[in-house]
């Protein structure tokens, strides 16, 4: 009875169609022959219908009744079956994965579908999209023979699929996973043994069968992460004549979340009674007992991380734009700037605006940025020249980190940002705001914690490739300010903000590597979270400065009455706001890392007793 | 099964003992005969145990049972009744408010142990709480005979009280409330007409009657806040007798809420059969029409903002200390700064720490901030020099607004860095962190939203008493500065900060002036939610520091193995911790402000429609 669906998606259309080179992705083999950008703004329309026609009345069962377990077997709600089945056969999930299909949808455009699916209920497109990753890893690491025995009924949704990572005593810490596998006198088949948790769709009562990718370590393997393998290991085994039969996988139970209840996070047992089998992805491990596991289960990973934070953005998003919606209707108090004017609705207040100009700023930079990764996956998996893919790899690379942590943190603050602006009925579980509290939380702990993104990027990411990726990313700014500097009228102040966010930047990139030079390795752990921020803060500047460049020439042509002028109009001020008052977050962040508090660093952990 | 009660009561003791001058507050006729400092460790302990013994256990209660309203009534846990009669039985409550007592506890001593109650179960708090607002406003305000009739059974708990000032259509807006006062025939007595909503507590069935105060406007009276009068407006009307009859005040319903689901939040319609009557405290509206009901009912809600701060300081803490004993047996990962030693617990991984540092800190910076209030309350009602009882209220009237808004707008981040400390656990309702996050949301919404405290501050409270009121309070610190500069070995760094973050203080309200003169009026709104952040990060960080004076003597005095020595270590920390992490932030928004951004004024509202 709550949720509301208020998804518009100009600014989707406005990324694909006016923004990003995406003619180069069309142009591609597998697609050009299919699409032109014609046909976007129809395909985006349908979906956007779609979304609240079929998939948003799902959202409150998801949320009232929610994932349920009873004697080993997961419940979803009624309603959930009918939207998954509906994508699965209309075309909008995994099929668009199909390496032999004719006419799938380009990535970059499927992602933003995704995107609008996904806020109409989050829930629900765990159901529809945990396949992808699986299918992904099938696609590029797996056999001919396991292709041909596994892909046609994840592809069309008679199966689904999840990745089993984690182990209640291995989480973060995934290369100490307790899983074993053992191999048997079938070449290619283990017997596996382990228990596993939160796995999303970890069990579901919609799907014939499920196809776990179960990460495990071979008898004799490599300890750490160096030593683990990946199996394709299903709910129910798979016989030569289509026959299925229990392959013991244990759903033990799921867990009582704080919101995405519609999702069943599972606890899965397998071999408890010594006869769960599974297939190696790959070769097994080599003679220094080194698997292809952990690499295998990274294309999912990276996956994973994108769709974390296009379902940040897409929850944040669309809990802004009801709000938005509600401040419409609400009328309350007197403005501060014209009092005389009597009461008003809210949607005029300062604060509000303040409110809406935060969420929407920051929604829309943190679209860019998937945006833009969207665009490189095409090209990594479709562009005929190998070094450009190679190239497409590296920029996903640097980007996934910021894609995945940046989002998800401010999830938190920018639905909470949308609840407050209803006063107090925000905090009622009858308005949408609260719900969009609950579900956002959890993006900032899976697919590795956030913390573990920002150690990713300055640790990993920083240094790769000698440096030379992340290089090339800053470069796009120089780039940028090398052409527009000067040249931009009316957005000095927020040219000056981007050089001098960026000048920053480098600062905070040599002062780290100072006190590692200098062995105050401890300072970098501090400030790891901040730094990641900072650097998301500064290239989604510069990527709002660079939608403005576009936006900024239409406001000056198009009149003021012309039906697409308030967006324009809205993209400008959004990269103003976002200058003014969030990248320079990233200087402030430079001045608190010179200044290398080594508190917490020195503080014995029986202070926090206190 | 998941509320975890982890309170620690050290930096209570310190603020009571050793930082505050209480000795002053125990100086007053009202305690003098009663209480000396010696007896406040064995006080607190024993409402620590209470608090954990008593009230806790009652925790999951409110969350999983919550309140109910069924036909007209609303039903709370059986087990809150029981925890709120032995709270109001043992002397732990209103009680404490009889003028006409001996041996009362000192406000500055209560006002803790509400926090060490408040922290066992938030939702309950409003149920022993919220009389105690009712009983201030009456002995304040109302006449002899209305004292006698009501206060002895809110006194002792026999009847509860609320606080009627919301409605439908007048939150935020409150001068815009329909509800109205009739005068009958009986002096003093008024029928009452109207609506109201989210009445924390505004029914309850473990109390003999409710005691309302109830804001409304008598017929002709002026319009907005200042034609409104209050009344006391009891749910049973008190017959000469003592007897209870029927007084036609309805309870049409509850809240069904984010959080603090255990606290019945009200809709109550009163004068329906037209048969409800009230008291009018004070005086009616005069010529003019002006009603002294805002006036009074500012008296509670002054205490109830203080209270908000509390609730807020108390659950972030709670949930800080849950999350820091979970650490100590979570093993997982293993130490940047030392891999080699293996895996350890995650609470001595450098971001775990980060994430109690943050709590620890900024949890004792609201504390510090609050805890000198509850010294000024005490000042201003017994001080025996009217003066000197101005002069606290003046205090009061400052530091309010800083102690509603800064622990509310904070608790919602530290309970999120204590969710995220327990990884995918803290997620899991089975866990504490949930419950605390879903708790904490209301407090930076009621009482006044934390924008009408940041523009009660910039818009009243800076200008108050021709701007000395404020003046003084920024003087406090430049009188710590003059007395520690030079003078702090080892904090040299963090005094540079606190100094500078004065400087750019007194920037920022030159640079607000500045904007107001040049009738840029529409830059305060916009900015006033920072400033309040940034003056509670100014104000606090000069508390820490004070504190660290008192901590870093006792760290060079003390053995390192000496019990309390790990506390004022931390004390020091905090304070490092918090001046060179947090206070720079003061500076950070005054660059802000000064590039004086007009994007949010700006805007048409027709831009967050994309």
């Amino acid at each position: 009875m709550s949720y509301k669906y208020a998804y518009n998606t100009r600014d989707i259309k406005f990324i694909l169609k006016e923004w990003l080179p995406t003619e180069q992705v069309l142009a591609y083999d597998r697609y050009k022959d299919y699409y032109s950008l014609d046909d976007f703004d129809t395909i985006i329309d349908q979906v956007r219908k779609i979304s609240e026609e079929v998939i948003a009345p799902t959202a409150d069962d998801g949320d009232t009744i929610g994932a349920q377990w009873r004697d080993g077997q997961v419940y979803i709600p009624e309603s959930f079956h009918k939207a998954v089945r509906f994508l699965h056969d209309n075309g909008w999930a995994t099929s668009n994965l199909d390496m032999e299909a004719e006419g799938t949808l380009p990535l970059v455009l499927l992602n933003f579908l995704y995107e609008i699916m996904a806020a109409a209920n989050p829930a629900l497109f765990a159901y529809h999209g945990t396949g992808s990753g699986v299918v992904s890893v099938i696609n590029h690491y797996a056999s001919d023979e396991l292709k041909k025995k596994f892909l046609p009924k994840l592809l069309d949704g008679t199966w689904g699929g999840t990745m089993c990572l984690t182990e209640p005593t291995a989480g973060s810490d995934v290369g100490d996973m307790l899983s074993k596998a053992f191999p048997t006198d079938e070449p290619g088949i283990y017997k596996l043994k382990g228990q596993k948790i939160f796995i999303t769709c970890g069990d579901r009562d919609d799907m014939e069968n499920i196809i776990h990718l179960y990460l495990a370590r071979v008898e004799g393997a490599k300890p750490g992460t160096k030593g683990l393998s990946l199996f394709i290991t299903p709910k129910y085994w798979v016989n030569e004549d289509g026959s299925l039969t229990s392959n013991d996988v244990q759903c033990i139970g799921i867990e009582h979340k704080l919101g995405l209840k519609g999702s069943a996070t599972a606890a899965l047992v397998v071999g408890e009674n010594n006869n769960c089998r599974g297939y190696l992805i790959g070769n097994p491990p080599d003679e220094e007992g080194v698997g292809e596991g952990m690499m295998q289960m990274f294309n999912m990973m990276n996956e994973a991380r994108l769709d974390t934070g296009r379902l940040s953005t897409a929850v944040a998003a669309n809990a802004y734009w009801a709000a938005k919606d509600y401040g419409k209707e609400r009328i309350q108090g007197r403005l501060m700037t014209n009092p005389k004017a009597g009461r008003t609705t809210i949607n005029k207040h300062e604060d509000v605006k303040r409110m809406y100009m935060l969420n929407k700023a920051t929604t829309e930079a943190c679209r860019a940025l998937l945006g833009k990764c969207y665009f490189y996956e095409d090209m990594r998996e479709f562009d005929p020249d190998p070094e450009r893919r190679k190239w497409a790899q590296g920029k996903m690379d640097m980007l996934t980190p910021l894609c995945k942590a940046y989002p998800s943190d401010e999830a938190w603050i920018l639905t909470a940002e949308s609840l407050q602006s209803y006063g107090g009925y925000g905090y009622c579980e009858d308005y949408p705001a609260a719900n969009s509290t609950r579900d956002c939380k959890i993006w900032s702990i899976w697919e590795g914690t956030n913390f573990i993104q920002s150690m990713d990027l300055l640790g990993r990411k920083w240094l790769q490739g000698k440096g030379k990726l992340f290089a090339g990313v800053l470069g796009e700014i120089d780039e940028y300010l090398a052409k527009y500097k000067g040249n931009f009228p009316g957005m000095e102040q927020e040219l000056e903000n981007l050089e001098k966010a960026l000048a920053a930047y480098r600062e905070i990139q040599m002062t780290i590597g100072g006190f590692m030079g200098a062995g105050k390795i401890g300072l970098m752990p501090i400030y790891a979270r901040r730094i990641l921020t900072a650097t998301a803060q500064l290239y989604c500047g510069y990527l709002l400065m660079d939608q403005a460049v576009i936006a900024k020439q239409q406001t000056e042509e198009l009149a003021p009455d012309h039906y697409d002028y308030n967006f324009y109009l809205g993209k400008v001020l959004s990269a103003r706001y976002y200058l003014n008052n969030v990248v320079p977050n990233v200087w402030h962040i430079l001045e608190i890392i010179k200044m290398a508090d080594t508190s917490i660093l020195e503080a014995p952990i029986e202070i926090f007793d206190f």
